[in-house]
This record gives structure tokens, sequence and C-alpha cells, in this order.
């Protein structure tokens, strides 16, 4: 069992990735996908007279300001076009993908943050209305119903709150939990970077074996969102997961291309 | 087996509908929901700078002229904001709702039409690159495996093509297929009128019953979307449903009501 997560950042076409995802699938390798959606979100919330809001949580953390309006749009955006693009490029290439939200039969259900603890122009701040959560559980049940039938299900980052709310959550730390809850060999986080680098943007810094006794350092070097791949893969091998590969999702072949060991492997 | 689509119109609150959704599947009654968001579609698809195109048929029937640009925001709309805010209302009245596509695991296959012959400014015009489609084939396998575990469908009107295109159906039509695929006792059109008006559009001429062998004179009652919506209905008599009742959604208990007997009953 695979779960790969591959980012809706600029520069990544889902092209090379479908092939890759079909070559695996017909030799048998059960594998789930979970994808983002910020880049096309921002785009599209943008151009709806939305713009996006961006804080920094008082740990450090960017995210998201989701109020009500901006979670309509992140799970029309996601769930209704990244998603179902997805889907239509690898039932183009014999995948027979199965689109869904975590919203979808409590796929995956999280604890939403209606307030963010935020630093704002040095100041501390609470903001109220936020529809964004933390992924917790997985209902494994539908995952292997669907695969089991020879479905490869595609995730799009939604979860559902246990007072049934759709939330927001961070795709990377979805994938970390479904991969937990599948009990996957392998989590690869897939996206517009080859990997951590110990010296931000500079791709020849590369580190390509973290021991997670090390990943504190890891936490050190990343930069912006990798500090979420991080913890995600932290949350990963602590949760029984194989091991985390963070690669490039830019490239050919890039699922057996990390699996065969290019980018950060984490274990 | 129900099958029921609702109407993406505007007047149409889905709270009522998610109400008596929840109380047919608790007393067991098996359901799928298909839904439509042609008025949604309209409103985003402005919003973002593209308008909708409505064309008139040869044979006098008007649909949306769907270049990819406009399949792909109708997708977005219908399968990631329609769709999932159903989901979370039928969530949050207990019904464990899987919403789906018909583009997810090939659920509904269309004959793609991608030349529309118009009429315009009346001159008879050829348009192509159209991605919309007419919903021929139903995988009930997907539906079945996910009813038989207690899961509700509910299902976007994208349908995928021979060469797994994504393309725009008819959500009647699509219904007509699901329910007639399921072999579905009765079919319920529920949209923004009380059903079909011998006199459009007084509500008091409704038809109460049309007897299916008078399905032509409904025809000649019927304006608009009402059109398709007793072609529909025609096809699914053929095709092996009990009967097709169309029906108001903007009341309370719309489907026991309908099934009780409100609105127009045609078998």
């Amino acid at each position: 069992m695979l779960v790969v997560k591959v980012g809706g950042g600029e520069g990544i076409g889902f092209d090379a990735l479908c092939q890759d995802v079909a070559a695996l699938v017909k030799s048998g390798q059960k594998l789930v996908l979970v994808h983002g959606g910020s880049h096309e979100t921002n785009v599209i919330s943008t151009a709806l007279g939305k713009p996006p809001r961006f804080v920094t949580s008082i740990s450090g953390y960017q995210s998201r300001y989701t109020d009500r309006e901006t979670l309509e749009i992140f799970a029309m955006v996601t769930a209704g076009k990244i998603n179902k693009l997805l889907v239509e490029k690898l039932q183009q290439v014999g995948v027979n993908a199965v689109g869904l939200s975590g919203a979808d039969g409590r796929l995956v259900q999280a604890a939403r943050k209606s307030v963010l603890k935020i630093v704002e122009d040095g100041k501390r701040k609470v903001l109220r209305g936020d529809w964004s959560g933390t992924p917790e559980a997985v209902n494994t049940d539908l995952l292997n119903l669907l695969l089991e039938q020879g479905y490869t299900p595609v995730i799009a980052p939604v979860a559902l709150s246990a007072e049934s709310e759709m939330v927001n959550v961070d795709a990377d730390r979805m994938a970390a939990v479904v991969a937990m809850a599948m009990k996957a060999e392998a989590l690869l986080l897939l996206s517009n970077v080859p990997g951590l680098l110990a010296n931000f943007p500079d791709e020849s810094s590369l580190v390509t074996n973290l021991p997670r006794h090390r990943l504190a350092q890891g936490l050190e070097y990343a930069q912006g969102r990798m500090k979420k791949k991080i913890m995600g893969a932290q949350e990963a091998l602590e949760g029984g997961v194989g091991k985390v590969i963070i690669a490039d999702a830019r490239v050919e072949s890039p699922i057996s291309g990390a699996m065969a060991g290019k980018g950060t492997v984490i274990q």
C-alpha cells in the first residue's frame, strides 16, 4: 500500500504522475492518491473577488484563514476541479479512479480549529470563524471497499468535523493520517521541490537521507510549507508508516523515482 | 429503490430535502440522489468572466454550449460545490452520503456530442468543440457496493465519454438512466415547479396524472426545461422504472409528498 500526495503548486503537470500511477496500479500496486489545490484556490478565489488571506500562527506556521465563503471556494476548487481533472486523466490512462473528499462517507474526520491564534504586525491576535481543522481519523472501510474492487481513490483535502461541518485540512497531514490508518509501506509527498534542502532554495543542498532521530534538525532546515511536510512525516513514522519520501512531482515517473530513492528519504 | 433528482434552480433550499432523505434512509429506503447545478454554474461562470451561452438545437431544445473552459467550471461547481454542500447537509442529519460525479469509477458513461446543430437568428449553424453528452450506461456495481454498506450516493451531472473525457450531461436524463439501471420503483424529478402545468405558468393547471400513453400530449404542454423532464420520464418508463413523479422541491417533505401523489405522476 502506497499513499501518494501530490501538491497543487505551480509548475506541476499531472501527466507524468498519472502515467506512473497507471504503471504501478497495473502491476498490482494498491495506491491512494491525495492532492492539494492551494495555488488554484488562490487563483479562483481572487478571480471571484475573494483574495486569500494567509496568517501566521503563534508557533510560526503559515495557513489560510478560511471563513465560510473561503471554505466553499476551497471545496469547490479542490473537490470539483483538481480532483475531477485528476480522475479524468487517470481514467484516460486506464486507472479506474474514484474521486472523493474527506467529507464523503466521513472518509477523513478532523478536529475543527474555529479559533486561530495568530501573529500579525508583531502582535498576537485571535481570529474566529475559521473553517479549517486537523485530520485525525480515517474511514479505512470505505477505502478498502474501493481498493478491493479495483478502484483507485483520489482524495481532496476537505474533511468532516465531529459536528459534520466541512473543514479545510492540510493535504500533507491528511496524507499522513491516511498512510497511518492504511498501514502504508510508504508515504510519498510530491511537490515542486526536489525534497528537503539544507540550504533553501539551493537544490544542490538536497538532503537525501534523514534518519527519524534527526527530524528535529530537518525541521530547522525546512522553510514555509516544508515544515508541514516534516511534521506530517514525523506523525506518519510515529504512526507506523514504513518510510516517508519527500520528492519532486515535476519529473518523469515521480512515484517510481521516489521509491527508488530520489528525493529525501525519511525512515 | 428510489432515484431522486433535485434541481439546482433558484428558490430551492436543500434543508427540507435532506431531512426527508434522512427519514427515508433511516426507515430502510435505499435511495440515490442526483442533483443539478445550472443556476449556480451561471452565477460562478459569470463572476469568472465566462458568462454562459445557451443555444437552441434544431429540434427545439435549449442547452448550454460547453466549451472546455465551461466544462471545467461546470464540473467544479456541480461536483465541488453543490455536491459537497449536499453531502455536508446530509451528514449533519445522519445520512452517510458519498458524493460522486459520473466520471468517478466510470459511474455514468455518456455519448459525447462534440458537434451541436443549432438554430441562431433563424439560421441553422454547426457549433464544434462541445463537451456535453447523453448519458447511456451506469456502473451499477459501484452504486450497489456503496448502498449495501449503508452509504447514500449523491451524483453530480458530469459523465465520462467512451474516450474518458468528462462531459456535461442533463441531470434529469442522468437520473433517468440511473433509475433504469437500478430498476428503481420510482424516479422523482424535483424542481422549483409543482409539476407539469397544462397552462404554464398557472400553477392551478397542474396535471396530477399523466398516463404513459398520453406522454406526447404532456410534451406539448411542456415549456423549457420541462421538455427534458418529460423526455427523461418517457425514457425511464420504457426502461422499466415503475413510475416517474415530477414534483416541487420547495416544500416540506418533498420526497414523501411526491410519493404520496403530490405533483405529476406519470405511469
